[in-house]
């Protein structure tokens, strides 16, 4: 049984074999949604006594009151300073720097005035308060309260609230550590439906929020949908997927390490190279089959490889871009010589790492864009977790006496057009009588 | 019977009268998304057979095939060269100032270098296909064609296709001039879920598209909501509102025709006037009861006013933007002195109408920004419909040989405190050997 699918574009049975990779079967468990949604309601109408419920009955964790359930400043901080000195250095730069990348994507206000004296613009103002779900036990990861929490502030968010399981009461400090970083403004030992509840309902104890942002089990998933329109969500995320385009040149062992870093994620991961060079894709299996027995998470690796990855011989490497672009990955690596002129092929991928020096890894912590991105082609239509999403923006109008003049005839004809007579009437009552003879 | 309530922030029940003002079951009827959910299944599973069976079902449209059903370019231009010229004058002045306010929005490619080389940035590129629902029937609105499709358009989408059913077969001519100035692509002439499930999956005839726009009734809106994730969807519209911040030096007659043009939308819509002047509120009163005879769609306005409407007493106009911010209102209008000095206070609304001549009947139809707006307190954390609705960013990461020494060091450090090993691994396959040693 072969360690990863071996394709070739110009064979037959090319398109439906990438078809079959890419399939993912996304049907929502209704029991979950059913459980997810009566959470949320007996939320909505008890508040905190709820959530002290499901927080004993799911984490068994048996707090007294709310403020129980708090985990106090204090806490972060004595977690921070008990790091050791490397991890504390990493996490420190690592801030610094996703910190410093997210700045370049702050919008700024803009207005511009006509000839008639009208102005119009655009405001950009910051989301009030931003919930930030953090999972618990073995998924919780210090880098994604990072990549979380750092463009919310940078925004300009007054309060950012995390939420966090703890089941069986365990705490764990590189989490609170890194929220201590990234500047979270109150922590709650919370978790599932219950936690996104509060956040969008609000309870005595915790305010609602605008927006709730971060990953989460599958109950959380549900709860976020139902919950969007009382407040904003971010994108629902699907399994990770790596697609690598190379050259040939690159060290075998590197991409197919490259590959793993994916593929260790998830048994859904996926994990897939293009390249025109079919002895270089040898040399890139013989790699994967000498590797993989040295990796701590070979099972999750070679189900993932197995199940979901593949080497593709393409014909090229322009013909490696339009396949890239069909399957808009999340995380697209290209690992080639000039590797700007192939980047400048690609429409949709979540992030673009170019050349051989850009692993994927680099940017899942440190190199400053975020590691929260489209999954499942929706890269098409859909950007990196950014400032952008903190923020949002308000119209500006305003109309100058003179403008008014010509915008309300206009106005007024199109709105009789459409039936809506109010509406012109309100237009017109600003068209100054002097002038409406002469021009109407 | 009042036509419209009395508030007083000063009485004792002013805080639970504001909150069933603004209540609104936004409850979801099952039978409804379960008809919806069936349609997409089916038109997913037969395409365009799917399409033509609902088409003949719910519009009385008997086409022979899916070319039937394409509205050709000629009979858009036939629709465009027909038009009355007042029409054809007020329709091309729209256009052109929303596409010109919508230039302003267009985002730019961005890149930095560091001093070791590594380059950061972020690509701007658009959706290449965009789908616009325009509802048929009393409901289609040629401003919202445009005020939809120019935006993607100006963004860089290279096919907008348009869907609107034709009950019994009757076109609209006016929405099909408006497609016309706009650039839509391609028009068919369909409607429903079935049309959602052509956009969203494709069929053998109609292309599937990256993001659907545009509002439809409760059977559309299932569907969007059903498919998003397959495809982006922009949001699902509440009932329009207006909050018209006052200082009672606008004649009444315009601010009482300013509720009424909100008013006339929908027996839902929302009109409510906050202003210190217990005078001037009587003043507006009496010219609701003078104006509303008089108006073609008196009935709708009268119960809208009479259901959701409200004069509200404030203490003063720094009362009056609290309020605003905490009703988060699509439309508000600051017909006041100095108004920018009060939209300096606001955090939350679509879009702000500054000055007693910026009626918002002017931004609904050519003002420049655009209609598209949210509502029902979702300007808290959502944007008016924009250029970046139809754009979407990829992060760029070029590290330098010099960067991955660093970056590598502190991904792997940070790697492996989570656990993920290939990640580590991966990061220190680009650190050079004969650094390792001396930093590391």
């Amino acid at each position: 049984m072969s360690l990863i699918k071996r394709l070739n574009t110009l064979s037959n049975d090319f398109r439906p074999a990438l078809r079959g990779l890419l399939a993912l079967d996304a049907a929502q468990d209704e029991s979950i949604e059913r459980t997810s949604a009566d959470i949320l309601k007996d939320v909505r109408a008890r508040g905190d006594a709820a959530v002290l419920d499901y927080t004993r009955r799911f984490d068994h964790v048996d707090a007294p009151d709310m403020a129980a359930l708090e985990i106090p400043r204090r806490e972060w901080q004595a977690a921070l300073d008990a790091l050791p000195g490397e991890q504390r250095k990493a996490l420190d730069a690592a801030a610094a720097r996703v910190r410093s990348y997210h700045e370049h994507q702050q919008a700024q206000t803009w207005t511009y005035t006509e000839a008639d004296g009208t102005v119009l613009g655009q405001k950009i103002t910051a989301l009030d308060r931003v919930g930030l779900y953090v999972p618990g036990g073995k998924a919780a990861y210090p880098s994604s309260v990072l990549m979380n929490a750092i463009p919310a502030k940078v925004a300009g968010v007054s309060e950012v609230t995390m939420v966090t399981p703890t089941p069986g009461g365990v705490r764990n400090p590189m989490v609170l550590a890194a929220a201590a970083i990234a500047g979270v403004d109150r922590i709650w030992a919370i978790g599932g439906a219950q936690a996104i509840a509060a956040l969008a309902y609000g309870t005595a104890s915790i305010s609602a929020v605008d927006k709730i942002v971060g990953p989460g089990n599958a109950y959380v998933a549900a709860a976020k949908r139902r919950v969007y329109g009382t407040v904003g969500i971010d994108m629902i995320a699907g399994p990770s997927e790596i697609l690598v385009i190379c050259d040939g040149s690159t060290p075998a062992d590197w991409i197919a390490m490259d590959l793993f870093s994916q593929a260790e994620h998830d048994e859904l991961a996926q994990a897939i190279l293009l390249c025109p060079d079919a002895v270089y894709l040898d040399g890139v299996y013989a790699a994967i089959e000498r590797l993989l027995p040295g990796m701590p998470r070979a099972d999750i690796i070679r189900a993932s490889l197995g199940r979901r990855g593949a080497l593709i011989q393409v014909r090229d490497l322009d013909e490696a871009c339009a396949i890239a672009n069909e399957i808009s990955p999340e995380h697209l690596e290209i690992s080639t010589e000039r590797p700007e002129e192939w980047a400048g092929k690609i429409r949709h991928a979540g992030a673009i790492f170019m050349g051989r020096y850009s692993s994927e890894a680099l940017g899942d912590y440190c190199a400053g864009p975020n590691h929260v991105l489209p999954t499942s082609r929706t890269a098409r239509f859909s950007s990196p977790l950014g400032v952008y999403d903190f923020q949002k923006r308000s119209s500006l109008i305003q109309v100058s006496q003179a403008g008014a003049q010509t915008l309300g005839r206009i106005a007024s004809t199109l709105a009789l057009g459409e039936g809506l007579q109010a509406h012109a009437a309100s237009a017109r009552y600003r068209i100054d009588p002097t002038t409406e003879n002469t021009q109407s």
